[in-house]
């Protein structure tokens, strides 16, 4: 591990050499060159939601969310990895230019860890869902790849954890709004991954939110960030504000009157790094006494130790000898399929699948041959991708693929002389076909962030959870020829899928799969492997059945707390073999509980298998989660074996907050529910009790 | 062949039991059903210009102008066959409806047999180029393939050839223009490739112009159709105006008061069918006694006669029982490549090319990966494409290939986040390489049809001949780096290539090359086979060589009258491979000529080599052209081997028009130049004289 004393001395000494105006200056995220003392301009922004995004070629990986349906962590550090060592072949071409400018530097505004909260948020698919649990294990696995390396005195990258906190939506009013959520809420929900990372894997950085939480915005807010993040998180890195979070103080929350204020206000509540312009006015600011010395220094000194860390004045650094040559290498290429494999979700089966390779297949969809549904939002550039409908081809063995797009995404008017003959077309390829598969679906045009995502209607939400129009005018029509259907719905929220559940032979899941999202599609398809990936998130039927969008309140929300029946509930999957559980048990350990189980291949092919824990209090407390995931593992089978697996649940993983936000251990009868997130439901249940 | 008369007999009964005002009613591209006489409604537009366009999947030839450079009228008749193929197993899948509607009947509005007057035109893509004799060679091919078919009986398609007449922009002012063509230029270039094909191959149909010609608009010319059309041609078919030419007259020319009078005008000139909506108001004309039932009954029984020819109210006919499969199918796949490889023209090479298969290439262009770039206009869509990166990492064996676009395709600034890095990408990844291909160049975007054309500024035109500026700024970047460059021009027209001719290693010009374009580039990089095509229209230096553009007289325009040095003139193309010329001699043979020569190949490679011999006086008469095609032959020779080729040029193939639009073969010596139109280059000059 990098010994940071080492760093906090060096950095403490190149800023005392700093004049104060010098020192601001270094707070804003282009940070200018520093010519007499050797420092470089640097731009800190850079993205690496699932890849390394935004900066040319690379090898982009499933969305965030898709990665989170793998439920595996190890995979996502190895992916992290990957990502890293692209991270830094970039850097070190990139930096031959003698500056870093924006998407070249070497600190990345990645992982997205808020809560999946609500479906029909844009940026959803940036999370890992609608679990603290599980997206602070992924997300912990992924700081971890970014982070951590094989030089033994340098950080690799730096990761940020964004967007603290409780961020989730509208993004219409996301500049302005104010959150008060109840303690509970906060602890239980919106600050559990952010405080799981930080104690296990010490993520350099945090980004603010822009909204405001009871009322202080989340840059500027002495509680957030002073008593809850350095305080009782124990946060060390520095703190970075959202792309003009800070303006927004005086623009939308209306907290301050002027822009001196505000960036006095942010950098004096803990705010060390401006994205945006509002840190110009620092200077000001100091010259009214709003900002001291003493507070500039600190947030320069963090900035400096992390790039000091990170290498960036040093040459021996060992980052610096990887090559470009591992950008897109065939090594990152295969992690990549591997990824996408157990990021799709089989969520239907009649026996339908895995189809044979023969016959004639029509494939029908906007999202069957769409670059942008590989892709989701926060992407680098693949070299070489493959859609489903190229993935369709290239893995059909014999058989014959008619294709149609049917429609146009998400419009009902012609667009172009060829959307005259779509619908058409479409009927044509179904009737000649002897089973259709019907991609359809989302991309980031659809769901993403407020002036990214094209539904500007709902500035990148979703108003509801529907299929949208004109493919649901498709997707009848076809219907009605009563051929053998599979449903693929790509997109990165849950869809209502219960009429595709009600008539088709089989449906998919499949997040925003990255450039081999149409090869791993087509491995599923066609049985190269069993479909292993589980829903990260709930699949209502409808958004009727949720509270208000804005309604920040946990109550009828996610696996968790929802007393609704979802079409398909969290942390399903199915797979294409059966499995048997036997010999299940649970007993106490302390203040955790030890959970054994056997489980048999007893269909016939090999299999992954993610096996999900969760714990359900007999008699629940007021308030209190309904069910919660507490464990989870994935191991693979073989046909006719078996294997006994053990799950040591940790007495913090058991653990609640109260209603004051304390956490604690909730004694009494306890199900233990093993391999979903019901009893109905669950492939075996236990009984244990915490006394 | 078809039996004319019965389907004339079948026609003149049927409309005999029309009303007059059903008989006007089916005068429009949108003929309406007769139900108490069986008559279904019938929509006559389709397009099929480099295969079934608009109607979904198809397979998506290289564009008119790419096909035109293979030379080859033997592969594209084979090619125009497949498109037949297709757009019967399209029509026979889209009857079942029930009816016809746009882009699923018989009756093709292809090919377009203007000459590419002027490089700036933007749909001169869709031409085979801008000599007469190659468009007449090659227009006939294509119509006899789409026309003619195993059926003793019927017809396979109807094809129309257009714009009739002496029609290539500009764009901006199609709808109202008036040229007054010298009668020298009219037939020697502009009535020409019409002549040829109505005499040997029989076109069903002839498009009229937008323009008018010496103040009559095509569409409704007395001169032009009656006298010139059916009376010097003798045109058969049907004659169908250009989608709103007739509203144009009343609207644009102001030829007439209003559409009734338009109507009546288009349709006693000789206007048989309208697309638009002006023959709405023949109606009105009638009731006027601005036409009389005969006119309106013989246009009728034309549109009749070639519905009836195409076995549209029979059954049994042949073309009926092609199956959807042919779509797409292997044989057109394989068909599409090689003439994909035909169409691509090698400009230069230092003996870069063929590339090994092995080392680091970077590709960079912001037309290497684009779908667009393969497609051209009046396109299908391929189910599989391959674009010019994908072709290359596909065909590069063990190298390692590096892609950024490096640029937009035509604007400088950037439009999305990764176009911030665009261009540092770019220049990291040839600094990386040992080869750099630049794939850059025009889509239909660029350069296409008024309306269509994303270009508003020139309706689709270009304002000169130059690469783009932010093309040519990424051009610059990457040649200061000095690595080994090939630069794949890909348009549709000529661009002015003489600095990359100077810079770069090797030059090859792409013209839009289809789906399997990017194989086909790729083909020709690694050597699979050596490049053959040949240039079909002059690449001049600059639009400053060249006369206005809206100036339609002949005088210093394409290879038979431009006086200047062009950098890559008419015919031009390279190969891997080099050729021995012996032997060759030319003797009169009645008012034509017999040439012979003996060719070898005398390299490493077996290659297709085309032989275009070209006719020029020794002394011209003013006036007449420099220098004319007068045949053209492609050849196969392997490693060492040889031919002994003959040439029998006719009296037809010699003559020219006189300022008279008379028809004539001068008498005198000519040089007969074997293989390029100047004596400079070409590979054998023999003497001959016309007595």
């Amino acid at each position: 591990m990098p010994n940071t004393n080492e760093f906090k001395k060096l950095a403490k000494d190149l800023v005392s050499k700093m004049t104060i105006f010098e020192r601001m200056e270094q707070l804003k995220y282009e940070s200018p060159a520093i010519e007499r003392l050797g420092v470089p301009a640097y731009n800190w922004w850079n993205e690496c939601l699932h890849g390394v995004g935004r900066a040319g070629a690379a090898t982009v990986f499933p969305q965030a969310i898709g990665m989170a349906a793998s439920f595996n962590p190890q995979l996502m550090k190895r992916v992290a990895t990957a990502i890293s060592d692209e991270a830094r072949a970039k850097y070190n071409q990139f930096r031959k230019f003698g500056s870093t400018e924006i998407y070249q530097g070497l600190t990345y505004w990645s992982p997205n860890i808020n809560i999946f909260r609500d479906p029909r948020w844009g940026r959803g698919h940036e999370t890992y869902g609608e679990d603290p649990y599980l997206t602070g294990r992924i997300g912990a696995a992924f700081i971890a790849g970014l982070q951590e390396g094989d030089d033994p005195k340098y950080r690799k990258l730096d990761a940020t954890v964004k967007h603290y906190a409780v961020h989730s939506g509208p993004e219409s009013i996301r500049h302005g709004f104010n959150v008060e959520p109840d303690k509970r809420d906060l602890w239980e929900t919106y600050l559990s991954a952010f405080a799981y990372c930080i104690e296990n894997v010490d993520p350099s950085a945090v980004m603010g939110a822009y909204n405001a939480i009871d009322g202080e915005p989340c840059c500027a807010s002495p509680t957030m960030i002073g008593e809850v993040l350095r305080g009782k998180l124990n946060f060390k890195g520095y703190f970075v504000s959202d792309c003009g979070a800070v303006a927004d103080i005086d623009k939308h929350h209306k907290k301050t009157e002027n822009r001196a204020e505000s960036a006095a206000l942010a950098l004096n509540s803990g705010c060390d790094l401006n994205c945006g312009s509002a840190y110009a006015a620092l200077k000001a600011a100091y010259e009214e006494g709003l900002v001291s010395d003493e507070v500039i220094t600190t947030a320069c000194e963090r900035l400096f130790e992390a790039r000091f860390r990170l290498g960036m004045f040093d040459e021996e650094c060992v980052y610096n000898k990887i090559p470009y040559s591992v950008v897109e290498c065939k090594e990152h290429t295969d992690l990549n399929r591997e990824m996408a494999r157990e990021s799709i979700v089989l969520c239907k089966n009649d026996g339908i699948l895995p189809l044979k390779k023969s016959g004639k297949i029509a494939v029908i969809g906007p999202n069957a041959d769409s670059l942008r549904a590989l892709l989701g939002n926060y992407s680098g550039r693949p070299t070489k991708y493959t859609t489903p409908l190229r993935g369709i081809i290239d893995g059909c063995g014999n058989a014959e693929v008619m294709y149609s797009p049917g429609c146009h995404l998400y419009k009902l008017e012609p667009q172009v002389w060829d959307d005259l003959v779509l619908e058409k077309e479409a009927i044509v390829s179904a009737k000649e076909a002897d089973v259709v598969i019907m991609v359809m679906g989302l991309t980031a045009e659809l769901e993403g962030e407020q002036g990214d995502a094209y539904n500007s209607d709902y500035s990148g939400d979703r108003p509801d959870l529907d299929v949208l129009e004109c493919q649901n005018k498709l997707f009848n029509t076809i219907a009605e020829l009563g051929k053998p259907m599979i449903y693929v719905n790509v997109s990165g929220s849950a869809v209502n899928l219960c009429r595709q559940n009600e008539i088709c032979n089989a449906v998919i899941q499949c997040f925003y799969p990255g450039a081999e999202g149409g090869n791993a599609l087509a491995d599923i398809l066609f049985g190269e492997v069993s479909p292993s990936g589980r829903l990260p998130v709930t699949f209502y039927r409808s958004a009727e059945d949720l509270p208000a969008f804005d309604n920040y309140s946990m109550v009828g929300r996610t696996y968790k707390y929802f007393t609704g029946k979802p079409l398909y509930p969290f942390a399903y999957g199915l797979s294409y073999t059966t499995f048997d559980y036997t010999n299940a048990s649970a007993t106490r350990n302390g203040d955790g509980i030890d959970v054994t189980c056997t489980v048999s291949n007893t269909g016939d092919m090999r299999s992954d298998l993610v096996i999900p824990i969760f714990a359900k209090p007999v008699d629940r407390a007021d308030g209190d989660p309904i069910v919660k995931l507490v464990n989870v593992n994935r191991i693979t089978l073989d046909v006719g074996s078996k294997l006994t697996c053990t799950f040591g649940i940790t007495a913090d993983d058991m653990a609640l907050y109260d209603e004051n936000g304390d956490k604690c251990v909730r004694r009494g009868a306890y199900k233990i529910l093993i391999g979903a997130c019901s009893e109905e439901e669950a492939c075996a249940v236990c009984d244990v009790e915490l006394k």
